[in-house]
């Protein structure tokens, strides 16, 4: 596995693999998996699926400072360098861009890659300026390896949205591949922020997937069901828990990210139903969700 | 000389191209000129450059609703495809892309690339929301034909200044080529507007060169003239000929675009300085400029 900090090292290496794959008649595919390390399992299952299906797997490590509000957890967002590695290793990955604040802003960037629309309500509404620097940061780094797939963790659903927007309204060359969430045998979806969480905090966090659990099972009930009833039921359910503080609790239409209003009932929306929450307990943000498809349920919780 | 309307049938080409030469063990160099057609001798230089510079020319031709504001020109913009295809030929062009509105945005784009500060000032200033428009569409052309070199009039300084701060911010793999302006013997600055023009306003737009090259003398002259007396001298001059409407006479760093204010004398700037025009006749309005080097005078009138 080799481990790259520079841009140029990085880019020279991936075109000299390709060129001499080419050079043998073969097609190289690139798989990128971008990530902001303290890797965990959801982390490995996007590595898992892009060794599958791809000939070289990069993995980057980048915690991305424009992606964080000036009152957000940058500083403090876990790293740990030695232990992703390993894991990266264990996972087949054959590269690493592991780059510093500096070699990916050498100067502050003055040019912004924005999704408009999808990035209005949820995260985008609760993190102001969070998705343009997703989107600038994701767009670099597709710049800087030219994958052929990329892969990103259905967790952050707004997200694999926005960025499968931006790469078909900007004709990037490369296929966004959403991967299901993955979670704890209790529920708790997988996060590098769940290191935050007092054992309290861990217990009461329960209730997001908890939640999400009870609404699917009411739309599998009746699809009659509408917005509103669900959602009140989410919001008492997690107000129930003394330590959760609710951020959000959206419904949205899925990919399209169109907010779906408290009348609606599900079998209305005409793309698949995302129900997305954010939730706060003590200083730590934890978001989960669900997609309730037009055909059943998937990404089970 | 291959024509192309649809993305993906140019992609593939330009793909199985490179692999092909990478097959025999030849790294293919593509230079892009990205162009709004009625093609002119201005554009036949850029051509020219890239034939020399690139193994393979790639030429495209779209006029980009999107830089267009809602009174401007994007309906009348001058179009002639068949004329556009015979010059690209005769100046060795390999592929010449030609889509339809509708390929470019088969849906309106919720993404947009911005540059802050270059833009803020000259035609940003003038032409609210034009260079979101330019970086959008340069950004797209630059992922669907993923050249090494792209090509660019030095005309339209400011929109080379904001291309470069692009491509470096968001580490695009390409070198942005700027061209020389090219002139009439007249002086005028080779433009597609150029048809718009009565034979009066013709004649009477001859007063943007001849402003830049008094500027450029009276800056040979001395060193210690200041930005507000080169203005004041080229806004008189333009405002002595009648059919002349002043948009701008804007003094700048280059490539910066750090506005200088009329106290400051031209060698006090840290980089090379342009000064540039904005002018209407009638309903045409044209853009002219030159660029002064910290060593002398570039980009001769």
């Amino acid at each position: 596995m080799k481990v790259f900090t520079e841009i140029s090292a990085l880019r020279a290496y991936l075109k000299d693999t390709k060129f001499n794959a080419a050079r043998s008649g073969q097609h190289l595919s690139v798989g990128l998996v971008p990530t902001m390390g303290f890797l965990h399992e959801g982390h490995a299952s996007l590595m898992k699926r892009a060794r599958m299906e791809n000939d070289l797997v990069v993995l980057s490590i980048f915690v991305n400072p424009i992606q964080f509000g000036p009152n957000e957890d940058f500083e403090t967002y876990p790293r740990d360098a030695e232990k992703d590695l390993a894991l990266a290793k264990q996972e087949g990955v054959d590269v690493v861009f592991l780059p510093s604040v500096e070699e990916m802003y050498p100067r502050p960037t003055k040019t912004t890659i924005s999704v408009k629309e999808l990035t209005a309500k949820l995260c985008g509404a609760s993190r102001p300026g969070h998705f343009d620097g997703v989107t600038t940061v994701v767009g670099k780094l597709l710049h800087i390896v030219s994958p052929n797939h990329a892969y990103f963790g259905q967790k952050d659903a707004q997200q694999v949205a926005v960025i499968s927007q931006m790469v078909g309204d900007l004709n990037m060359d490369v296929q966004i591949i959403p991967c299901p969430i993955v979670r704890e045998h209790d529920g708790l979806a997988l996060s590098s922020r769940n290191v935050y969480l007092s054992p309290e905090d861990r217990k009461a966090a329960l209730v997001l997937s908890r939640s999400l659990q009870q609404a699917r099972s009411k739309a599998e009930e009746s699809e009659h069901v509408t917005v509103g009833e669900l959602r009140q039921e989410i919001q008492q359910m997690i107000q129930s828990e003394p330590l959760a503080q609710i951020d959000y609790v959206e419904f949205t239409q899925f990919p399209g990210m169109i907010p779906l209003d408290d009348i609606t009932s599900l079998k209305d929306s005409e793309e698949d139903v995302l129900i997305a929450l954010a939730v706060r307990f003590g200083k730590t943000r934890l978001i989960d969700n669900i997609i309730l498809t037009k055909k059943g349920v998937i990404n089970h919780v």
